[in-house]
């Protein structure tokens, strides 16, 4: 059965990967699963035809057959639960990787989510510069904890999981930040992730598409 | 096989029932499972006793013989799938729910904490009374898209699941504001979950916590 997602037609970005399409990517890269995409653009993600398959007008969605799914995390997860590769096969292991995966999203990303969401739309307001430190101390906070439990290991909970793959690409999202220069060690987690073949790949592909796009 | 979760000692919202457990609790309720509580105070969540259970030192947690689970999601996810009464049997209809707890905790909730946070960090400075309206904004095009597709359905994918118990706690964060007045559909559809037997012995267990220990 031929799965289909869905990402951005033109990259906010311009092809650095941080849109959300790119974690379902690399999940089906790593579990070696071919996929088609299909494009849409800003307007058509806020039209009735994609709001069917995405209640809030984001990208990315999956289809597969009669199933259709939104939010990256839930999409992750149904490619790891589905294909062997992303999650360990011992059940307490595996319920600690998605324990893991919910952490990326829930806990570690909003804070980062916020930075991001100033830097759009309160870079031209008074507070802003008094916002921004505030801000990056709540990502401190998390990358602190983040940090202290990772200690030397190379992946959060023993091998290589979908829970690496999320915090990586929630991460990722500080590389145009200084923060992550008081956070060696996960930058080079970070760094082990992006290494990685499947990651290489999907990232590729996702660059395609701008790249194409700008001819 | 006792399942113990931990909760604050103290509640922080004087047994509103806003904190996390609460979820962890209602799910066990649905499931039919009894459950210890281990009570922490602030203090004891710091320690690296807890923080050995939840690396960002909050509540709740999940102790279930040799697991050990954090995060909210996980957890309510992790029961849904060892216990039957939480998601539907069919594979696509359970993605799909699944799909909605991540959209709970991934998109709709965290504009509604960042009221909160802006509430506990930003109200003494001048900046605050133009903030909350921006986030109320970014609340309200979510409640929109929510209040779409929820329509006139009882619950976001057929049956009561996971995704309405995410939902429905995420949506009570916003109970002391006046923003659910303008989403009447959403706020009949909160009281049908608080109006569950399964909600109701979650929440009078949380308030006796608060009650016992205001004696």
């Amino acid at each position: 059965m031929t799965i289909i997602i869905t990402a951005f037609e033109q990259s906010p970005d311009l092809g650095q990967g941080q849109a959300r399409d790119m974690r379902v990517r690399w999940a089906l890269e790593e579990v070696g699963q071919p996929y088609d995409v299909r494009l849409v653009s800003f307007r058509t993600m806020k039209q009735a035809a994609h709001l069917a398959l995405q209640p809030f007008g984001q990208i990315p969605t999956y289809e597969e057959g009669d199933l259709a799914l939104f939010e990256s995390g839930a999409i992750v997860l149904h490619i790891a639960q589905r294909y062997p590769g992303l999650l360990p096969d011992d059940g307490n292991a595996r319920a600690r990787a998605i324990a893991w995966m919910f952490a990326a999203l829930n806990t570690v990303e909003p804070p980062i989510v916020d930075l991001e969401v100033a830097e759009y739309t309160e870079q031209d307001r008074n507070w802003y510069a008094e916002r921004v430190p505030m801000i990056e101390r709540h990502i401190r906070d998390r990358l602190d904890q983040l940090s202290s439990r990772l200690g030397d290991a190379d992946w959060l909970d023993g091998a290589f999981s979908a829970a690496d793959l999320m915090m990586v690409t929630v991460l990722r999202r500080l590389e145009g930040s200084h923060i992550l220069d008081h956070y060696p060690s996960l930058a080079a987690y970070m760094a082990r992730g992006k290494a990685r073949p499947a990651y290489q790949r999907a990232f590729a592909a996702q660059l395609a598409v701008f790249t194409a796009g700008s001819r």
